[in-house]
């Protein structure tokens, strides 16, 4: 039985790894608290950036001597595989740790087997503490590790009566200046950020994150079948990378020389959800954020592709004006794509409401 | 400065006056309590029905004796004039209490003045205790006397992309059974319920109150331009008072006899939402529950007639299908209807979201 120490301490760890979202990539964000034989916090850390040391390094680091005969706290099985940084298993015993407790097994079949490992050096080994909080903090990297493709978030604004702009298109602003901000938070915790063609040509989007401290810049995808991209658009300027996603016949040769332009097939005129993203996979893509367009995001839903959904609610009311989803597939009631409310929380003026589809 | 005993047994009063809710009307709800001298408490009271008794009357009787020299709590200013009851300041008086606390002065000409012949006659009296709590529970009553026309609340039910059924019109179910009861809750706290025809035709709706223990029956009020209702309506059933409102020139001799219509004049074909919503004050109905149609929701919103928005938003998405509110009159954004959130709930797996217009 996990004592209530054990508890706070893998809690701490969990709010440590939070740190790390949006930077670790195509890492798992890892938190880790060191306890040393008295019970007292020795070290703490978490891993901040794909290459450098893991959770465990910088705690152990942090604690020094003090972790002899301690307690280890990780919210990821401690890795057995020597990669860019050595297997944390072997660090763990070099620091004389006597007791390891981690939250979620790794799943990773090149990293799994730290548990195994440290057992058989004579380390007290538990899993599972707080396993599914420290789930809900992974997500991304492990719907990324099952599904073999990044996780997807679809975030949409829209007014209670599910407008996403006025008849003539104008909409600022539904949301209010809080919700706007807590999309730069959404976008600085995502690898990548998507928007299609008809977002790029009628908003003029940058995508990149502004005001939020210490943030990774997303991967600023931009799907464009015919290349028909202004050279000037906001989203090619140099604050964030960026991906131009065209098909295989676009002419491109009016675009600046450093686009980095990724080619994929065309069917009926349209990229396929899951070549895109098999293709962002291969980039290192762990997480995608769904920004623009009602079409982009049916496509996404009529693919399954969605795991998450941010909806920004503005107590807002229009009578008229686009919606925020189209063409999903879906014509009857009995084929509607079923969510669980995970969180709801005031944001400014606005509601945020968080949901991921039921399981299939 | 009211103590915490005062604030305590206004608190309790105006817990007390929401039970009346949906049955008091043209009267508003109303809740006392009586503490003796000693601070026990004495008597409670809340106004059941229009023409029974005032919650003072309730709760003096309940206090008999011990509510000489005690102190009673009302939400509303007691009246001063003699309607089907006398008046609550002559009762208090009577019943020798020594202090009386309000929470709301009352704004109807016919009743004011309680709290001056109380004063004359030495009663110490104070107003204003609880004053935006016990304004919130009679909003219906009190806005029917500032503006001359029964209080709107528009519910609508919709999937968090803004849909109220798919593509092909299937709606079964998009709403929890547990937001499907909460339905039945709000209709039972209004004097009517109103659908508009294109409701009627494709849904033929009960409208009536089922599962709500002791719940008066609203009018059902349908709006019928053309009285084109089949006589076999469901609306049309025993169980609740109907009022078909039809044009000026409509044929109603298919209707079976006891059918009571109001005609009201057309405009473009369509009802004046305030010359309907003239009608109904005129028939004693201070509440009105909007329940159906996305067109008449809209008619009420072009004309300033909402205020209050109920939602309840289910965790689904669609993709396509109508939307809950149409043809507000609203082209742009900065014309759009701005609400405050008042409350956020789940109701099931649902959310339910209460909104009001801002101040205009």
């Amino acid at each position: 039985m996990p004592t209530a120490a054990d508890t706070a301490a893998m809690r701490r760890a969990i709010a440590l790894a939070t740190r790390g979202l949006g930077s670790t990539s195509p890492n798992p964000v890892v938190g880790c608290v060191v306890l040393d034989a008295a019970g007292e916090t020795a070290g703490e850390g978490w891993h901040q950036r794909a290459g450098g040391p893991h959770a465990e390094v910088h705690a152990l680091r942090a604690a020094g001597e003090r972790a002899r005969g301690g307690t280890a706290y990780v919210t990821l099985e401690p890795c057995n595989h020597t990669g860019r940084t050595g297997p944390c298993a072997r660090a763990l015993l070099d620091a004389g740790i006597a007791r390891v407790v981690y939250a979620v097994g790794d799943p990773n079949p090149q990293a799994t087997g730290g548990a195994d490992t440290l057992r058989a050096a004579g380390v007290q080994v538990e899993g599972g503490l707080l396993a599914e909080e420290a789930e809900a903090g992974n997500t991304a990297w492990l719907t990324s590790v099952r599904l073999g493709r990044p996780h997807v978030t679809w975030k949409y604004a829209a007014t209670l009566d599910g407008r996403t702009a006025a008849a003539d298109g104008t909409s600022r602003w539904i949301s209010s200046a809080e919700a706007r901000a807590d999309v730069h938070r959404l976008r600085a915790e995502a690898d990548a950020v998507l928007a299609g063609s008809g977002t790029l040509r009628a908003d003029d989007p940058h995508l990149a994150v502004r005001g939020v401290e210490g943030a990774v810049q997303p991967l600023r995808v931009v799907l464009d079948a015919a290349a028909g991209i202004r050279p000037t658009a906001r989203v090619l300027d140099d604050a964030a990378p960026t991906l131009l996603v065209a098909g295989e016949d676009a002419d491109t040769r009016h675009l600046p020389g450093g686009v980095d332009v990724l080619r994929l097939p065309l069917h009926d005129g349209r990229f396929g959800v899951h070549d895109l993203l098999t293709a962002l996979h291969a980039r290192a893509v762990r997480s995608v954020l769904l920004e623009g367009g009602a079409t982009l995001a049916g496509a996404f839903a009529a693919a399954g592709a969605i795991d998450r959904v941010v909806g920004y609610l503005a107590p807002v009311l229009l009578g008229a004006g686009p919606a925020a989803l189209a063409d999903a597939g879906i014509t009857t009631i009995t084929e509607a794509l079923r969510l669980d409310v995970t969180e709801v929380v005031r944001i400014g003026t606005d509601l945020r409401i968080t949901a991921k589809p039921k399981e299939r």
